[in-house]
């Protein structure tokens, strides 16, 4: 009997990979994700077979998954980010249902509201929700209302797919949403592409982000009442009295 | 001139650290930190200097830290869990102002809602709220007005600081205010001592998660209203159709 391990990356380069990722990417023999994630990792680990399935075919990659551990062979299935958050770690365990095999084991990583927050400075020390805004399998009417929720608590929040080919405006759309209760100069930033090649990060204001020309590539963050800029970067307090 | 790196040790153990956490561990001189953290990795970097200061004396450890890296030291300023979330870069940052030295380097870790949520099974696969219950330095009323905001718009909520010495009853005023909107038979589980020895995991209802004897070891986890018991793991479905 196999195993499946469903590994979190983390944002792609190898430093911000766990120990425990990269001993599970050494240790198996076949790797499968979507062919993005599959050329993050593929020079370092080159002695395995790779196997991918494209967006949309989630379910059948990780059938495909847990068909190759039931089978004998170590799997890692891996993800972007974090194996749990918008991850493929629930979708392992759905399919799987009440089988206890194959093992599957969830390699957590670094989320992209995590390191994407170490890139602009510390955005999220206090209270922050996440929120995506592909509504592929999420009513749009939903979203809006964890947005305004959000936004009327005063919390950080962290914009995951803030926009793709077929959803050019749902930034802009967000925007419009968060701007009825938040004020248009709330400080706002753009980490895109965490810890690859082109990685890069902007900092505006909320009306200024409605017109950002965000990709798949983007993670968005939006300040809570405290937030402001500090020499450059982007800073929630805690609240910790000083001086 | 020095450096000071502000790094997240993630929850405790060698495995869940990063690459680039262990790099920057092994390459300081000075390790600051409270003295529950220096003893994670003491044992594995023990070349160094070691300093802590207690709880409540954060900005005087910051101040520390960043004193040292001005004086030419190679400073960790090591926290649990992720640098940024409820941890010590936001305060670095706020006590270092403007001034460009020491440079400060944020290295993200593995934050308890993503370590405790991949023990778990997968109850963040969809948006989350992240909320501390601790009101030492935030008004308990706007942490009231946050958990409504969440449970009200179908978030699954994780909760920091459920208890402590002072507060052993806020995890069930908590409860309380999330059952204004949410059923009792909610599907909810501590993760206590993650990556540590005594590491354990409690699966209960929102009722029961009321009773529960939480301290601060704890992290909570609350589903949303998709979120399922599947064969003794926590899973929040994404959305994907299946069969």
């Amino acid at each position: 009997m196999g195993k499946l391990f469903v590994v979190g990356l983390g944002p792609g380069d190898y430093e911000n990979m766990t120990v425990r990722a990269d001993r599970a990417l050494s240790a198996c023999d076949t790797v499968i994700g979507y062919h993005v994630y599959l050329d993050l990792v593929r020079d370092r680990y080159p002695d395995k077979t790779y196997s991918s399935t494209p967006m949309t075919r989630e379910a059948e990659r990780c059938r495909m998954a847990l068909e190759a551990a039931k089978n004998g062979s170590t799997v890692a299935l891996v993800c972007s980010g974090d194996s749990g958050v918008y991850g493929m770690a629930g979708l392992v365990l759905e399919l799987r249902g009440e089988d206890d095999e194959p093992e599957v084991e969830v390699i957590p990583g670094l989320s992209a509201c995590i390191s994407g927050a170490a890139l602009l400075g510390a955005p999220l020390t206090h209270d922050f929700a996440v929120i995506s805004l592909s509504d592929r399998l999420t009513e749009w009417e939903l979203i809006e209302r964890r947005l305004s929720a959000a936004a009327g608590a005063d919390l950080s929040i962290v914009l995951y797919n803030p926009a793709s080919h077929g959803r050019p405006d749902y930034l802009k759309r967000a925007c419009e949403i968060l701007l009825e209760t938040l004020p248009g100069d709330r400080p706002c930033a753009v980490a895109r592409s965490i810890g690859r090649e082109g990685e890069s990060r902007t900092f505006l204001t909320l009306s200024e982000l409605a017109d950002f020309p965000a990709d798949m590539f983007c993670t968005v963050f939006i300040g809570n009442s405290s937030t402001r800029m500090i020499n450059g970067q982007m800073v929630t307090p805690r609240g910790y009295r000083y001086n």
